[in-house]
């Protein structure tokens, strides 16, 4: 499956416009999924206006966006904030032509910037069937922890999408960090970041596509950028015949990484 | 803490001359701990003579090594293969200057390489105190489980060892999954990897030394070489207090990657 991730828009303004021109370009490459960053359709460090512009799943900007994957035959993964009743969470939703597949609620909220605005998710692994790849959905800074991805493999995820916010100085998360993802657990990790600044912060691009032998299939520099990657399934099986960690994990050996929790 | 790695020896011979040389340049550079590669009292790659010249923790070439610790004044992480009685080990001994501080048996074997020839170590996480640090030790393929390494960081271990045996092509495991393990469990991690070739074999040498930021401290190339860091608490302590990631987790929601064990 030809994938493409749509780093930006770098400009606010008509981000809609934007994801409906990055969609059309995706689809003229081939590709079946567009993957876009963390709060992309309303920015992420805006404060209390994530409250404002927050929507339900199936609201008015789910719609528009379902619009254009329709429009274009590609489905859409896009980050959002998302409103249920009286609670706002930090989500990602994946749109195919012919509907909404899942929606996944942030469950690694990010220090102050997310813990002032957003409710944590309760669920940990949220998938879809895409093209014949089971999809996983994680954001930011759930994909720092081993085990949320560990815990997606080994339910069957074969592809993971991780929209993300990541600013400086933290590249070693794009760099180094989704490669060892994607290698550690044999799966297919894309990874889509926003770029240009907002108020103080500024972001390091650096979106990218790994494949599970840990090879960078395409990597973003700093500014706006549609990438354009292949997700092979042929090769996800090739790399866990060679690559065996997930059955050669000892359990019985870990059991103090799931004690206890944090309510 | 200085930290020395020795990433050699690359010609078979007198090993514990040069690891005796080896000892004598960390010392000479102010070093207190020198990490050496995975078996490399015998060479890795050796198939029955791991059995032939496997040594109990307690043996005459622990004995020759605690010699060059004390004559030196550097503490030296060693692998080897290990007997117990009818059972052969692949092993790492800590031993400091004033004697044997911990041994650590493989836990996670590689492939037909170790399963053909070793017993798997029953004990997850083995520690030891040096210079104010706790020490953890793995073995190579050990490293490539986030788990294992999540376990010794929730376990208090500050400086990881991993003496390794890292051949072509797996390169990633050194430049991308130790630098994410590092940072990640908020550790420092020193990877000691051999070089040249045995047999069909070609060791990929860059060994390392990583901070918990990520940032790599040290880094060697293809061949032998003598790597010195600084291992520094109170940059640890820095990085804890900005990278929250021991304290983010939520265990609550990984519990499936604990169920089952292979027994």
């Amino acid at each position: 499956m030809i994938t493409a991730v749509f780093q930006g828009p770098a400009a606010a303004g008509d981000v809609l416009g934007a994801l409906a021109t990055a969609a059309a370009g995706a689809a003229a490459a081939g590709a079946e999924l567009l993957v876009c960053p963390e709060m992309v359709t309303t920015g992420y460090h805006i404060g209390a206006r994530a409250h404002e512009l927050a929507e339900p799943a199936d609201g008015p900007t789910a719609r528009r966006i379902a619009g254009i994957a329709a429009g274009t035959g590609v489905a859409i993964a896009y980050g959002y904030p998302e409103r249920d009743h009286d609670r706002v969470y930090n989500s990602v939703q994946l749109v195919a032509p012919h509907g909404r597949l899942a929606n996944y609620r942030k469950t690694h909220l990010f220090g102050d910037l997310d813990r002032e605005w957003f409710t944590p998710g309760a669920l940990a692994v949220v998938q879809a069937d895409l093209a014949g790849l089971r999809i996983g959905l994680l954001i930011c800074y759930d994909v720092e922890f081993p085990e949320l991805v560990r815990a997606h493999a080994l339910a069957g995820t074969e592809l993971l999408l991780v929209p993300t916010a990541l600013m400086r100085p933290y590249e070693v998360v794009a760099d180094v960090v989704v490669p060892a993802r994607a290698y550690e657990s044999q799966l297919f990790a894309v990874y889509a970041n926003r770029c240009d600044t907002e108020r103080e912060l500024t972001y390091c691009g650096r979106s990218c596509v790994v494949s599970p032998t840990g090879e960078v299939l395409a990597r973003a520099g700093a500014g706006e950028r549609l990438l354009i990657a292949e997700v092979d399934p042929a090769a996800l099986r090739a790399s866990r015949t060679e690559n065996t960690h997930l059955t050669d994990r000892r359990p019985e050996l870990y059991r103090t990484i799931t004690e206890g929790s944090k309510a």
